[in-house]
């Protein structure tokens, strides 16, 4: 992936810097995004809507606000793009299915809402998976088209990696940005649960979507996460607490240097490739002392049915319309999640949510001996081939558990391909978990 | 139910006060309650464990730490009744069934815990029903022993209402504390679901389930509650905001009269009793143009079957080892209700549970015109015989939205026993309701 001197190849932080000080606008900004989407959209596919004279028109409007005088938000002028399962008032949002074809909301979802708010431009709507499922949207990886940019997030994961937008919105109900920022070689960061509002975005389950960010640079992650971390009424498992201090915090060195837990997971032996078998171990030695490698307690080795069992029910629960009245535009795997999910019985299914609790009292005691959870972020390397999104696997824990994660883009697989690290930390010590997450990608590089 | 001049008959607030400034001792008012037991207690059966001796030891305790100059807490020296679902660290806590005969908990749920704190003697455990449900203890009405006092929270009631301690806590899934308040005569309250902590309490439904007090004046019911409602973080559904200032806001007057809804709902016409038909539009009629009849919004006629679902489904869920290893020890009501709670889909439950927000937006609504819902507590009077505990039904659209609601005991049937008056206000706002209520109290005698 060449970076070269255009704008579109400034992270949001300093772009954001030089829009506010002068030195570019908006307006140029979005066209270089627009002139880099225009030379290789056709190759990645990361769009699945984007009207270039409407996104330009955002960026006159913002440049005409900064010329006024009027104070900025801290994304002020800069592009994002937009999964297309948020809702947005002024472009479709499909949903990934046919089914919602043209589907056009009344109101901005509350994380649309506080983009706008911050000065963003909502510049297009990226890819997802059908539904934000398994079923793949016609996105490719940047570093190698043959191969899946991973999914449900695959536009927003896409062209962020390939330069197209300095920023994205995602969504994770299991691996969903994990998974694509790991194989595209970039940032992904899902806060705790309940921290951004999922109001007004595709509702698969409550207990387990997430909203994240795509980012390359891990300040930029900080910036546009502080900006949707929110309470929301909307969004009843969001609190109001006082929310963590992001880009602060994430300035600040740690006070010693992190002691992190490598954890390998239960699907390690099975499910790592090769790649990533060679590649962690030498990250760990390069650590040396700051890193242990510690097993999960037992109960997690039951964290993968349980997952299963919470999405299917919720999915048959959820996506209930879709499939009693257009089954036969769905895809054969999404039927069959449902079906699956159909089944579920009540009893079964709340007695799995109460696991959480439980695990997340496990993990707190390893969060009383580790600032943070090292992990993979996925199998390795993107696998070839485009007809699936690759495996969640390495996400699942941490996704039922609720607790924040991060995909770092710090290792290689044996045919360059990037392959993520994914930190983990406890639930609502996200910005402890981002200063833990820089000390590491600087450790990392020393 | 005679008054007379022994420290028994003594509200709360007046034997805390008196206590504080020495004109009463523990031991006296303790020995009091104790002497009332013994005298009626063959005929109520409203305790399932009570020590006289160690009640006496707890009180004596009290009364030294007064004696040592030590600051005393908002309940020193006063007895409270704790319903048999409460774990208790030094009493049994057999949960209304011979399945868990002796059983003995290591340590104090929650409430208890916060009662010990605020210098309350724990002097006993009340009769439940069944775990909590349908099939009824021993427990009679003190008004009239042929009648039940109501359930699941009986000897509680009973307790509270026939002078034996001035305080109870109890709890209500469906109706069990708004229910027996009104067939015994006396305050009953039950905070907005999530003030008071169930960690500890015997779980029959995490969406259902809330805790509740009992009394014989409104500020003792606004005196204990302010010492439950606590966050704890082993109640996941309770949040660190700050506490409701209950015994505070009881002492105001409204800045101006107070607008009541009165709300029948759906039941009204073949459920509540003719002493009913007749005691409601005469008070109303008394209350002139404070109060408004309304109707609720249609989907309120779901709202009966949807507790049901989530209740049974939720039965089924925790009384999951109870059901398999005694099914034959459980009475053939709770056989039944697990029975068909195992069949529920969880589809069915999520899709209800998730009712629960648009009902509380369609009640924001009536609390944006009116401070409060006046509506009744029961079907009437309570119903002669002891097989059931009576019909909660007028509790439920309250207990499923988790609103705040009040028993006040302000009515009497064609056989002088009395009859409550339930108000319900919006989630969160318990202070102003217990201010509402204290003027529709003063009103009502006017």
């Amino acid at each position: 992936m060449p970076q070269d001197t255009t704008p579109a190849s400034l992270t949001a932080t300093a772009a954001a810097r030089k829009i506010r000080d002068g030195e570019l606008t908006s307006v140029e900004l979005v066209q270089s995004c627009l002139d880099r989407i225009e030379e290789i959209e056709d190759t990645i596919g990361a769009w699945t809507h984007l009207d270039k004279e409407y996104a330009l028109a955002q960026a006159t409007a913002a440049h005409e606000w900064r010329r006024s005088g009027e104070s900025l938000g801290p994304l002020h002028g800069v592009p994002v793009g937009i999964k297309d399962i948020f809702d947005t008032r002024d472009m479709p949002t499909e949903n990934g299915t046919v089914l919602h074809a043209g589907r056009q909301p009344e109101n901005d979802c509350t994380v649309v809402a506080l983009l706008r708010q911050a000065g963003a431009v909502i510049i297009g709507k990226t890819v997802t998976t059908e539904l934000a499922v398994m079923h793949p949207g016609k996105t490719t990886n940047p570093h190698d088209p043959s191969r899946t940019p991973g999914g449900s997030s695959s536009g927003s994961a896409a062209a962020v990696a390939s330069y197209m937008v300095p920023l994205a919105t995602g969504s994770q109900t299991n691996g969903s940005m994990i998974r694509p920022a790991s194989f595209c070689g970039i940032y992904g960061y899902k806060p705790t649960h309940g921290l951004i509002s999922r109001h007004g975005v595709l509702l698969q389950s409550r207990f387990l979507d997430q909203i994240g960010v795509f980012s390359r640079s891990l300040e930029d992650a900080a910036l546009i996460a502080q900006v949707l971390i929110a309470h929301d009424p909307n969004d009843p498992d969001t609190r109001p607490h006082a929310p963590p201090q992001l880009v602060k915090t994430i300035t600040e060195d740690p006070p010693v240097p992190p002691r992190l837990a490598f954890v390998a997971t239960p699907a390690w032996d099975e499910h790592a490739d090769a790649d990533s078998k060679e590649a962690f171990p030498e990250l760990l030695e390069h650590l040396g002392e700051n890193v242990e490698s510690i097993d999960l307690p037992p109960p997690f080795e039951r964290v993968y049915d349980w997952l299963k069992t919470i999405m299917r029910a919720d999915q048959a629960d959820n996506y209930r319309r879709e499939y009693e009245h257009g089954k036969d535009k769905l895809s054969p795997i999404m039927v069959d999640m449902i079906e699956q999910g159909q089944k579920v019985l009540a009893m079964d299914y709340n007695q799995t949510a109460a696991t959480r609790v439980g695990l997340n009292r496990l993990l707190s005691e390893i969060f009383d001996e580790y600032d943070a959870i090292i992990t993979p972020a996925s199998t390795g390397q993107a696998p070839v081939g485009l007809d699936t999104t690759g495996n969640p696997i390495f996400a699942t824990p941490w996704t039922f558990c609720g607790v924040p994660a991060i995909t770092l883009p710090l290792l290689q697989g044996f045919d360059g391909m990037p392959i993520g690290v994914q930190l983990v930390g406890p639930r609502g010590d996200d910005a402890r978990l981002l200063r833990t997450a820089r000390w590491l990608v600087e450790a990392a590089k020393e």
